[in-house]
């Protein structure tokens, strides 16, 4: 275990967070309220410290896989710890477990909130909590890698610990012009979409709000009622827009600037990702037709919850905690697949989806005939027994830590579809989950424990799994 | 495709079904009742119908695993279609659906009932309600080859697809002496738990119906308040200590026949089985204690509860729909995980978990080393990534089929709790549900559609999900 570099790159990574509350700060004195100093006072000690850790550079600056699981766990663990400290400190959120859990869910883009009214915040802390989003939607390493100096040539491995989905293909042959390519891809959209919705008439502050909210897939409003606040459908029309936009793999938007269409054209999983969103949206518009008594109204409702859903966004537009069985189990359905991998998205991810899906056919054909060679493909890719068998192992994973993390929130006041939807809901990014944490919810009445267990969802779903688990495992700990 | 084979092994099968109504039939006779018409109205055709099937024994007598698993699926379902007709003739069950449904969840040792006051059945067709479960606990074709001249040397091949768990391993060098040895010991624990019984002043009757239940793990009950009815502290504990023995891998109770204890002793997957029964049964007592005012109810109720879960037998001596979600989660946690390979009981079984738990401890090794090669033992044996990736991939068409069902289901006039409880206790041949569908509900509510899809998910969990669907795949029935 590379000690040094460790400890090196996480004060790299405090230094970038005291930058980045650059903004909020930035806002504070825009309209000089009451966050600058909660700001200051982190964003100093902060600075500091990062500059104490990255005093000395390494000089063994190899790093591999166990690395990497390492690092991209306690940057995140640690972003979250010193993120919280605002809110703590100018008493929006007083108690440190409810503001660390409310940070983490903004860096990892979940969007559950414990906050009943965040319309009192200071401006400047409200940025902070959208500011999350962004920062965690396309990865806080990834960024460190783009803008700082050229590193190790192992920072493969901290990227592939960071973004998501079951592959991470380099777009091209140098680890930081990727993450400069897809972090130049999300700046772009991001603008646009803050640009889009300026013109519907909303102040450029909320603008910013949901564009790092929608970039990120995240999920936080600056308004109580959420994006059903604003009242406007041209304002969900456009957010439904990026949320889809965002959940599409970066690597298609980097195909498109370099004009090899067809390779998009031919893209699997962008398909199953929009047949998934146009026959879940028909389905639930029928559904709750009747209830609502008008056809346009439900499809607006529905249009915009599943794209929330599908790419684990988790804005609301309406409460469909009141929607009949049928709709809020394809809501749960579409917890589980989430959007495609290398998107800001959360969830299983579309790709694995199909990966896990097609390794279930293969199974019923082998057990008809044991001996016959069957692989899975997806994209021009074959994948062999030993890749199916990490999928699968993922999956089973996933659903471990799904079913007993339900167990310890249900050791909380609520019954088994409250619990179970606020471990799914954590761990697949989304934000809001059934019954008392629905849209118009909020998980203040959680106990400690079952805040911190839905935290550390979040984080399990945000990194994929493995990184936090591995960076807890004693055997990673032991030398080789 | 040898069809000749499957015609006259069904033939064979539907003999048999006819001779085993001869049970109800006696006790009709013993007690008058009005189930004899009903009964003789199946019986005749359906011995007739399978002498005819029969007539012509077929010159080639190979079947491979394509046929296995065809005989088996089309067998379960021709046993129900056929033992439902009784309580459809006898008005008891009016609707075919409804009767279909109780016969399936009968064969299949579920337990679910839309029944709601079996006291008013004659006593011969509560007979055969219960009886259905002895039937299906074992396997009729178990059965059929256990009785009947050896057939073809490749009956393994139903034999693998019948019984329960991950793997069946032969006794003994031929299938027949294995199925016989396997009849042997159902009968003489069937016979012991009966016995017993009736020392706690049970009438001969409810003995024989309850054993039928234990045995094959059913949950079907000849009272309509459940085991709870006979409100005896002793019944309890002897249908307590009968679940768990119906739980436990038959191979184990082989190995002890033939004196070989110190393999019983090393068997990892029993020793697994009772820390979960102990554990869960203590986390329910302190958890429900406050409700009942009382540790020693609380005990008594959660222990039977908990074998009756764990073994997926599904009676009930109290109501777990009122208990904290803590509990309630629990036995959730308990219908995924079910009994041991080999036994009566349904669910996933302990040992596949085990083998799904490793293999996710082995990925994340792998993570951190992919060029170690790690195996996965279980009880000795080695586990390559092939074997591997076929538990992963029974596991995700497991979890397919239980998500996909939960969606059928939530049509119905029922919440996202319901529906996942109904798919989840159908697919692990459990019995009861949450809420309405709890141990002192019924399932009487749900559309025709919702009970043909939870039949068939009863029907999938019980033959291990490949034989029910690869039967109906169209590959299945193309020339080679």
């Amino acid at each position: 275990m590379n000690y040094h570099m460790i400890r090196y790159i996480l004060g790299q990574i405090m230094k970038l967070e005291a930058a980045l509350m650059g903004l909020p700060l930035l806002v504070s004195l825009y309209y000089l309220d009451e966050g600058m100093i909660p700001l200051l006072s982190v964003m100093l000690p902060l600075g500091i410290l990062g500059y104490i850790l990255t005093g000395f550079k390494p000089k063994n600056q190899n790093i591999y896989a166990r690395e990497g699981f390492v690092i991209v766990a306690f940057a995140w663990i640690l972003l979250s710890v010193f993120g919280a400290l605002p809110f703590v400190i100018s008493r929006n959120i007083p108690d440190y477990v409810d503001a660390f859990f409310e940070t983490v869910s903004g860096f990892t883009t979940t969007g559950s909130t414990l906050v009943p009214d965040v319309e009192s915040f200071p401006m400047s802390l409200k940025m902070w909590r959208s500011f999350t989003h962004w920062i965690g939607g396309m990865g806080v390493l990834v960024f460190a890698l783009a803008i700082l100096p050229a590193g190790s040539a192992q920072s493969m491995y901290i990227m592939r610990a960071e973004v998501p989905g079951p592959s991470v293909g380099k777009l091209v042959a140098k680890t930081q012009i990727t993450a400069r390519i897809l972090y130049g891809i999300y700046v772009f959209f991001t603008v646009l979409e803050a640009v889009m919705l300026r013109f519907t008439g909303m102040r450029w502050f909320d603008c910013a709000a949901n564009a790092f909210a929608t970039a990120g897939t995240g999920g936080f409003s600056v308004l109580n009622n959420g994006i059903g606040g604003y009242n406007n459908v041209w304002v969900e029309v456009i957010i439904t827009a990026f949320m889809l936009i965002f959940s599409i793999n970066f690597n298609l938007f980097y195909l498109i600037l370099i004009k090899r269409f067809s390779d998009v054209l031919h893209n699997a999983e962008i398909k199953v990702f929009f047949g998934i969103y146009i026959l879940c949206t028909l389905m639930i518009t029928f559904n709750i037709a009747p209830l609502y008594h008008s056809f346009s109204k439900a499809l607006r409702y529905a249009g915009f919850t599943v794209a929330s859903l599908s790419s684990s966004t988790g804005f609301g537009n309406s409460d469909f905690t009141q929607w009949p069985g049928f709709s809020q189990t394809i809501l749960i359905l579409l917890m589980f697949c989430g959007a495609c991998a290398g998107s800001t998205g959360g969830g299983l991810k579309v790709a694995r989806v199909m990966i896990l899906l097609k390794s279930g056919v293969r199974e019923m054909r082998r057990q008809l005939n044991p001996r016959m060679v069957s692989t899975v493909k997806l994209e021009g890719q074959s994948m062999d027994s030993e890749q199916l068998s990490t999928h699968g192992s993922f999956f089973i994973i996933y659903m471990v830590i799904l079913l007993v993390s339900t167990l310890f929130i249900s050791l909380d006041k609520y019954g088994f579809e409250v619990s179970f939807s606020a471990a799914l809901t954590a761990l697949n990014n989304m934000g809001p989950g059934l019954g008392a944490i629905g849209p118009y919810g909020n998980f203040s009445e959680f106990t400690p424990l079952s805040k911190l267990v839905i935290a550390f969802d979040m984080l399990a779903g945000r990194l994929e799994i493995f990184p936090v688990l591995i960076a807890f495992m004693p055997r990673t700990w032991k030398k080789a």
